[in-house]
């Protein structure tokens, strides 16, 4: 693929963290859940057609950011997902789940309530995924 | 782990079609949406807390599966998703949608609409998985 740019629903709905690894880091604006979404520099929508190094980038990634959400924010469940049924750009869901979360035991999906994060609510997460991550999380550039 | 067991609940949802890979292959009893069910033999509930081995093998399987379901049962997109959270045991669901499906653009999960599966459609599916997946799907023993 030649450069890269964010699905504009994407870019709507998210914080753009930064980059993990070989994806951009996202954070939806819903402080209900811990909801992370990465996405690779990559064309292709689905992950069974991604090239070998792009798929196991991704995986490598995903793992990384599960065991941050599950360790350090301290949740109960990871739920991991790559949907895409409205928004085509390829992009993978982690996500923490705590038994009492507002949507716990149901998906997150589907769902329209949303709880805006507070700037420092989101900066708290920033300095955790440096703090904890050893240089695989960067900030973004822009 | 030693020995390996199904969940009731997935026992009761789904049929026992054979094994994929590392993985037993089930299928939802749920004839709206072609979704099947991998689950590999493990006690871990997290992806990310999967040996390597378990790991990629699992991502190789799902992947041979979403192939199988794009292209051979043809299908417009793949959800493919490890939740967890009512049944514990890891389960990697991989479903085919259409943008004529009943739950089209919608996640399939937390809907209770089913339509059962005639004898003769899980068979077409089986023998269809035998013809394609080039030996790497076998029967269930059972």
């Amino acid at each position: 693929m030649t450069g890269f740019s964010l699905s504009p629903q994407l870019q709507k709905d998210c914080f753009m963290l930064g980059r993990l690894g070989d994806s951009q880091l996202l954070l939806l604006n819903n402080a209900l859940v811990p909801w992370f979404i990465l996405v690779p520099h990559t064309d292709t929508t689905e992950l069974f057609e991604l090239d070998d190094e792009t798929r196991l980038g991704l995986v490598r990634d995903s793992d990384t950011l599960a065991g941050f959400v599950k360790q350090t924010l301290g949740c109960d469940k990871i739920n991991v997902a790559s949907i895409g049924n409205v928004v085509s750009q390829l992009h993978m869901h982690v996500i923490g789940r705590r038994h009492n979360d507002f949507f716990w035991p149901g998906v997150v999906w589907g769902r329209e309530e949303r709880e805006a994060y507070s700037d420092e609510a989101v900066m708290a997460i920033v300095a955790s995924l440096l703090a904890n991550l050893d240089g695989r999380f960067v900030l973004s550039e822009q």
